[in-house]
């Protein structure tokens, strides 16, 4: 792979696809040329990359020849159409959907957690699930000196997680609703507008758990390689743009204080303190939302556990950064080959 | 005590005021006369209660000369202030404030729970914090058959808990934004339009707690008359009107499952399940906005504790209604003086 990769953009048009762009920018990623790749009714559109204007082309099995990079984040449905293809052409897949995630062969990476994995990879990498990401983040610096046990995370998901759709929809629907008009859901399933409900995945009927709850359970097992960590999540969207919180409570094998954890997190990686007590000030959307780190805050003992195993904390990430679209670029930057270079 | 009592209501302006009128109407709740209180800034304003006007009066510590039954809902400082002198007066003093609740000679009560407390008290009577309520109606059910050990609970707050002034600044904030303009908070501590935050109670510098929080965990113990009873809880500020949700997950001394938690609920006093998995249709605020009951879904088998002892749910109700006046009226309809009638 060359210094200058060719990176190809699959979902170019949506959140994540806009946010792809943003950050190889605002990183100084190196990128040889940008191809631009969206569904048939995208096509013609142009973007700009540093001041280059990039015309978006319809996604086919035939994008991707000469590609080194690509980026995915169109669905999963075609992440499974169409990465096979970008693989055969010779390309490195970067996956920001379901679609692979727990497949055997396909490391799911989180660059702060299992960078060592990414050099596992058969021609795809998986971005985790955003909500998993924002818990894990600043789970790990505790996990690795005081193993997790069991943890229970309450989400409280932003309109980005679900498409620019369902943001307009939301903006939308509450300009409705302030006018006193009706505005009837077109991309939720339920009226957004100073609504919240739960994550609108179809729910498991063996375990009553939602897709993105179950999700968040798996994934945590595989990116802690821990296949024994217990957890139990309620995933709820919120009327919010683009920040996911979580409410996170976790039991560890040996005692752990509050400023135990605050210690393993002073400094780690991806994660920013914002605990004052004082000024009540903790991690919130408006904050997280443009910012790279999970932050954390609301660090205190769990008063369920009188054992004094258990801590809680209140956490926000950027759904399309760190969530999704960061990552993604985080893992483009330790690819073996440029990281040989 | 007449069996049409004379009602005065502290704090009639408020967002809670409105409600007890509207709850007593509703319920058709006999009342000799209606006296209407508030501070000196509300008074000569006019109401309407079953087509008579009343005139607002200003609250002194003369105002409760004949009065039966005082509700009190303007802050834990005018109750700490204004009901003894309605204790003297021979009114029971309902209290929607925190000044009471946990004195050891005032009943804490959901009617639901421990109507029979109500025959102990000595002139007040203390209505639980919304947040409390709104998780303890569902549990008790399943408490009485199975001791819940611990509870962890994650709260998503409407804007009226903090009053109608809250609930003003949610939708001029958020209409500014709309229209791009800067809203600077006054009555929150935080940009409400589109975010959410940590409940902006004071902290316990000991345990970390917010002090809404520490209100969960003290009455949860009074209600349920179980010292013993460990809960958790993060209680958070969410951009929605008038109905609190909480993601509530807990454990039983003995095994038990989604479907006896379902059986347990199923007609229990004040709870409505609200739970289809196929619909994707669960408790939400604007469902529960308006509706007397807690609205109770996600039932479902917490995969964190391997052990069959725990479970997780999705619980929201009114906070001006079973969160506040309704809960009041119900107590006033149960005075003994009124159940010899």
């Amino acid at each position: 792979m060359s210094d200058d990769p060719i990176v190809a953009i699959a979902g170019v048009t949506g959140a994540v696809g806009a946010e792809f762009i943003a950050t190889m920018d605002k990183r100084g990623f190196r990128v040889g040329k940008l191809k631009a790749l969206a569904s048939a009714s995208s096509a013609g559109k142009r973007l700009t990359f540093r001041g280059q204007e990039i015309v978006v082309e319809e996604l086919t099995a035939d994008s991707f020849a000469d590609v080194d990079i690509a980026l995915f984040s169109a669905g999963s449905g075609i992440s499974r159409k169409f990465s096979p293809h970008a693989v055969r052409a010779g390309a490195v897949v970067i996956d920001n959907s379901s679609a692979f995630r727990m497949d055997g062969n396909v490391p799911l990476v989180i660059p702060e957690i299992n960078a060592n994995r990414i050099r596992d990879h058969r021609g795809i990498i998986a971005v985790p699930n955003c909500a998993a990401i924002t818990a894990l983040v600043p789970l790990w610096p505790i996990h690795k000196v005081n193993r997790i046990k069991r943890v229970i995370v309450s989400t409280y998901q932003a309109a980005s997680g679900a498409g620019t759709a369902a943001m307009e929809e939301l903006v939308e629907s509450t300009r409705a609703q302030l006018n006193g008009q009706v505005y009837p859901p077109k991309v939720m399933r339920h009226p957004y507008a100073f609504n919240l409900f739960s994550h609108d995945s179809a729910i498991d009927p063996e375990t009553g758990y939602n897709g993105e709850e179950t999700k968040v359970i798996h994934e945590a097992r595989k990116i802690f390689e821990d296949e024994k960590i217990a957890v139990g999540v309620t995933c709820v969207r919120v009327p919010v743009l683009r920040a996911h919180c979580e409410a996170i409570t976790f039991e560890c094998e040996r005692p752990i204080s509050p400023t135990q954890v605050r210690d393993f997190l002073t400094g780690a990686p991806g994660v920013r303190l914002v605990d004052d007590r004082t000024a009540n000030y903790f991690p919130m959307p408006i904050d997280a939302t443009g910012n790279d780190d999970v932050l954390v805050g609301r660090i205190r003992q769990d008063l369920s556990d009188p054992s004094g195993h258990s801590v809680s904390m209140f956490v926000a990430a950027d759904q399309l950064l760190k969530g999704a679209a960061l990552n993604a670029v985080q893992i483009a930057e330790l690819l073996p080959q440029r990281a040989m270079a």
